[in-house]
C-alpha cells in the first residue's frame, strides 16, 4: 500500500532516509492522527553537544498518510546533524508538508532543559483553502 | 429495552459480534455519552503482531444507545483481525454509526508505541442537520 | 433559612428523601456553584448487581439553592433503585431541576468499569432565556 | 507605595483587619495576577463546626494592587465568623472589589468535603465597560 | 548568526547582562516559542528577602530570536535585585520586547508562597496589527 | 474446580453469600495474591448511614484459592449490614481465613473521609508454624 | 459501646473535649488502624498568626479505640491555642495514649510552609512489654 | 551470542514461540534485569473471554540472560490459549527458570479488573544454594 | 524559650547568620522533625553561576531543636559564596550538629539539573552511644 | 581540584573521553552522592538501531569523586557505539569503579521500550572490607 512518492527531504537526503507513505484509507472524512516520538536526538551546531527532546506530529491527512517505520528513519537520520531548537522544528514541518500534502500538520519539539531552561517550539502548516470544521465541544 | 436493530458491520459479520441497541431513555435533549475501553486488540496487518489500544467513544445519541455487553463482544471481535492504526479507527467509527445513527459520535484510538512512536487516530461523524447547542462554559 | 418548598421526585418519594433548598444568598449575580460526590451507588435494572459512581452537579441558581443535607440524602435515595447510567442521569438532572429551578444545570455521572469498559454521562439544562455571561479567558 | 485607601469591609470591620492596596505599577497595560491561599478557615454558622477552603484570587488590576500582607490578615478574619459557602464567596468579592475597584476580578473558593459531598463556588466581578482583549491561543 | 542589536535593559544595565538575539530562521510563518526557567530569584524590596519563582515566556518571532545563553545571564542579573511581583514581571516582558520586536509575547511568572499565598503574575505584549491565526482546534 | 468446602460466614448467612474456593494450582510453592475491591459499601451501626471503602485482600494460598465471583458476591452482602470499621475488617479476615484456611492473609479496609477523617484498617493472619521466605531485595 | 472512661486532657479540659473510647472489637490480635485528618490548625505562640497542618494517627488498640467524633472534636480545641510544631505534636501523642492506653501510637503532624520551610514532626508510644509481631514482607 | 538452547515449554510448544538465551555477560557478579511487558493477553479458561495484564519480569541471571525477541514471541503465544490468573503466573515462571536457570526469577502479573476486583500474582524461584548480597540500602 | 548558645559556622560568620536553638519541649523521648526547604540558591564555585537546590534536614533532637527563623537565615546565607556539591552537604550538616548536638541529623540536598545530570547529596551524623529504636513497621 | 588520575575506559579511549576525578572533601565521613543522566543513548549491537535510557549512578566515595562534566562527556561517548542492556551497563560500573574507586557505587540503565517490553539493569561494587552503616530508619 505505500505510495510511490517517497520524499526525500534536502537534510536527509544525506542520511538516506527518505519518507514513505501510503494512500489515506479514508480521505472522505477529516480525522486526526497524532504521534509522540520520545526518542529524539541532534548536536547543537555551536557546540557540537547532544539535544534531546520528545516530537509530537498532530495531522489531518489529504491523499497521503506517512507510513511510520520510514517516520522512525526519518527521525533517527538528525541524529548526526547539528540543529538549532527553531530550525529543526521547522525542518521536520518542511520535510512532512513535502512528503504528506496533508490539511493539517502541526509539530511541537520539547527539548531537555539546557543552561537550566526548558524550550519547546511549535509550528504549523495549513493546506491553502482548507478549514476545520466548527469544534464540537461536548459538556 | 433493546431494540429490534440488530446492525452487524461487515467485519464483525464474520466475527458473530453484533452492536445491539435500546431506545434513548431521554431523546428529548442532548447530552453526551462517554466511553472508555482499555482492553483493545488487534493485529498488525504487515507483521502479524499484536497491536494494543485504549478505545474511547463520545456519542450524543439520537433514537438509539449502544447496548454495552454487545459493545465489549464487537471490540473483542477485532482481536484476530488485521487492522491499520488509521482504518481500524474509520471502521469503528462507521459500524457504531450505523448501528446508533447518532447525533454526533467521536472514536479516539490510543495505540501503545511501535518503533519508539505513539500514535493515536480520531475520527467523528456528525448528523446532517444536527448542531451542539453553545457550550456553556462556566467559570 | 430553608424555602418553604421541599421537592420530592416520583422516585425519592418512596425513599422519602426530599431535596431542600434556600434562598440564594447572591440573587443579582451569575455566579458558579460546583459539587462532587464520590458515594452515589444504585443497582443494575438488569441483573440487581451494584454499580458505583462519582456524581459531579455545576449550577449557576437563580433565586434557590439547594441544601447540602438533603442532597446527600437524596443521592442515598438511589441506593436500592435500578437504574440504568443513562437514565440516572437524566433523573437526576430532573429532580434537581424542579428543585432549583438553576439558570443552569449540570449532572456528570462517571460510573465505575463494568465489563471492561468504563462509562459516564453528562446532561444539562439551561433556563429559557437565560445565557451565560461571554467568558473572560485570562492569560 | 501602599496607597491611602483602606478598605474595611463591615464584617472585617469586627476583626480589625482592612485591605490596603497599592497602586498598579503598570496600569497602561491589562495583566493577569493569581492568588491561591490554602489556609482559610471559617465556622458553619448551622453547627459552629470549622469549614476549611482553599481560596483563589485572580484579577486583573486597574489603579490599585492589593497588598499582600493585608490580604492574609483579611482572609484570617473569617476564621472565627460563621460563614455559608456561597455568602462568603460573595462576600470576599465585595470586598475585594471594593478595595480594588479592579478591572476585573474572580473569587473560587474550593471547600473540604462535607457529607461526603465536595463543594466549590466561583463568582466574577467585570467592571462596566471594560472588555478582555481577545485571548490569544498559541498552538 | 548573534544579531548586532545586544539591547541592555536600563537594570540589566547596571548588572551588565545584556539580551543577545539571533535572526529569525522561519520569519514567514507565525510559530510558538516556549521557555521555561525555574532558577529565577531575587529579593523582597520591602524586607530584602530572597523571593523565587518560575519564568515562563512564550513567543512568536519576528525577525529576531532571544539567544538561549543570554537569557540565562538576563534572568540571573535580578539575583540581587529588589522587586515586586507585578514589577518585575512586568519589566522582564518589556526588556524581551525591546530585544525581541516579537509577534506576540507572554511573561507568567510563579513565585513560591509568602505569607500562606501562592501568587503568579502574567503579561503580554502584542505587535500593533499583528492578529494570531485562527486557531485549529482537532478533536 | 471449585472446591466441595463453601464457607459460610455467620453474616453472609443470612445473605445467602458463600465464598467458594478452588484448589491451589500451585502448592508446591509460596506465592502472593493480591485483590483490591473499590467498590464496597456498608452502613454505619450507629447512625444507618453508608460507608463507602477499598477492599484490598492479600494472601499465600495454602491448598485453596477464594473463587472470584463468589468474593464479589460476599463483599456486596455487607451492603445492608451495619458495621464498624474495626469490626467489619476483621469480620472479613476471619471469613477468608474460615474460607481458605491461607498460609497468610491481610485485610485492608480504607473508608472514605467521615467527619473530616480519612480511617483505615488493617488485620492480618498467620497459619500457626509458617514463616515465610527471607524476602530478596533487589538493587 | 463507648467506654466509661472519657479523658480529659489538661489542654482540652479548658476547651470541654474529651476523647471517648469503645472497646476494642478483636482484642485478641494486634491489627493496625490509621486516621489521617487534613483539617487542623492552631495558633503560633509566638506571633499569633494561624498555622495548618494534617493529623496522621497509626495505632496498635489494646482494650480501648477512640471515637471518632470526640477525636475530632479534641482536635477542634486546638484551633484557639498557642501551640509550637513539636509540642503539639507530643501533646496530642501523650492524650491519646493517656485516653487508649494502646499497645502502639504513632502522631505525625504535617504543617504547611512557614518562612519557606515545610516542617513536620513525628512522635511514638509503645507500650512497656509489647513488641510488634515480625512484618510480613510478600514479594 | 544466542545460546544454543532453546527451551520449549509445554504450552508455548503448540503455539511454536521457544525462550532463546545468550550468555550471561558479567557472570561474575550479581546483578539484577528488570522488563515489563504491559501487552500481555489471554483468555479466561472459564468464560471464554480475553484477560489483560502487564508482566513483570525481575531475575539475577546465572550463565544466561532472556533474549528480548524471543521473550516477546512467548508471552504472544498466550493470546489463545485459556489461563486462570495463579496458572499462568506460575507457568511463565516455570518456563523461564527452565530457559535460564537463574540465580533468582521473580514474575508478577497485574490483570486488569474483572467483577470490580483487580488482581496481581507474584511468584519467585531461587537457586539452591545462592543467597542475595545483603542489600546496601544508603540513606 | 531561644537557648543562649547562638553557633555561628565559620562560613556564617562572614554573613552574619548564626543559627539559634530553643530547648526541646520533650527531651525524654525519641522523636522525628523533618525539614524540607526548596529555595536554597548558592554559587557554583568554578564557574560562579548560580545553583539551586531543596534541602532536606531529618533529626532526633537531644536537648535542643533548631529556631525555624534562624534556620531559614542561616540557608540564605549561603546565596553568595561559591559551594561544591558535595562540600555544602558536608557543611550543612557540620553546622547543624554544632548547634544542636543532636541523637541523629540527615541532610539531603537535591540540586536543579547542571549539564543534563541531576545530583543529590545525602550525609549523616550520629552521636556516639546513641542507638534509634527498633523500628516498628506496622502491616 | 582536579585530581591526576584521569581513568581512560577502554570503550571510551576511542572517544578520547577520560573520567577525571576530586579529592572527596569528606573522606572522614561514608555519605551518598546520587545522580541521574536522562540523556542516555547508544546503538543496538545486532540491528544498529538507537537505544535511548536515562542511567543512574548512586555511590559512596572514598578519597575521590568524579567531576561532573567528565561524566557527561564519558555519557556521551556511547552515542556511537553499540551495546547491550546487560553489557552497558556493567561496562559503566567498571569505568566509574576503575576511575573512582569508591566504597560503593550503583549504576541503574532505565531504557526505553524496545518489543513492547520496557528493561532496565542495575549493577554494584562493594569495596571489599567496607560495610555499611546500619541505616537509620527513622518513623
Ligand atoms: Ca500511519
Ligand atoms: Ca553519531
Ligand atoms: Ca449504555
Ligand atoms: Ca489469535
Ligand atoms: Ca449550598
Ligand atoms: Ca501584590
Ligand atoms: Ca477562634
Ligand atoms: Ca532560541
Ligand atoms: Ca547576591
Ligand atoms: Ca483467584
Ligand atoms: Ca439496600
Ligand atoms: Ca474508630
Ligand atoms: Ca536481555
Ligand atoms: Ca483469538
Ligand atoms: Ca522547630
Ligand atoms: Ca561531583
Amino acid at each position: 500500500m505505500a505510495s510511490s512518492r517517497p520524499v526525500r527531504s534536502k537534510k536527509s537526503q544525506a542520511a538516506g532516509s527518505a519518507l514513505e507513505t501510503f494512500a489515506n484509507p479514508h480521505p472522505g472524512r477529516d480525522y486526526t492522527v497524532r504521534m509522540r516520538c520520545p526518542e529524539f536526538t541532534c548536536l547543537c551546531p555551536k557546540t557540537g553537544q547532544p539535544d534531546f527532546a520528545t516530537i509530537h506530529i498532530d495531522f489531518v491527512p489529504d491523499r497521503l498518510c506517512v507510513e511510520l517505520k520510514s517516520l522512525k528513519l526519518y527521525l533517527w537520520s538528525f541524529r548526526d546533524q547539528g540543529a538549532f531548537h527553531e530550525a529543526v522544528t521547522g525542518s521536520i514541518l518542511d520535510d512532512l508538508v513535502g512528503a504528506m500534502a496533508p490539511r493539517f500538520l502541526r509539530v511541537t519539539a520539547e527539548f531537555l532543559v539546557r543552561g537550566g531552561i526548558y524550550t519547546s517550539v511549535v509550528a504549523e502548516h495549513r493546506m491553502p483553502g482548507w478549514t476545520p470544521a466548527a469544534p464540537v465541544l461536548l459538556p
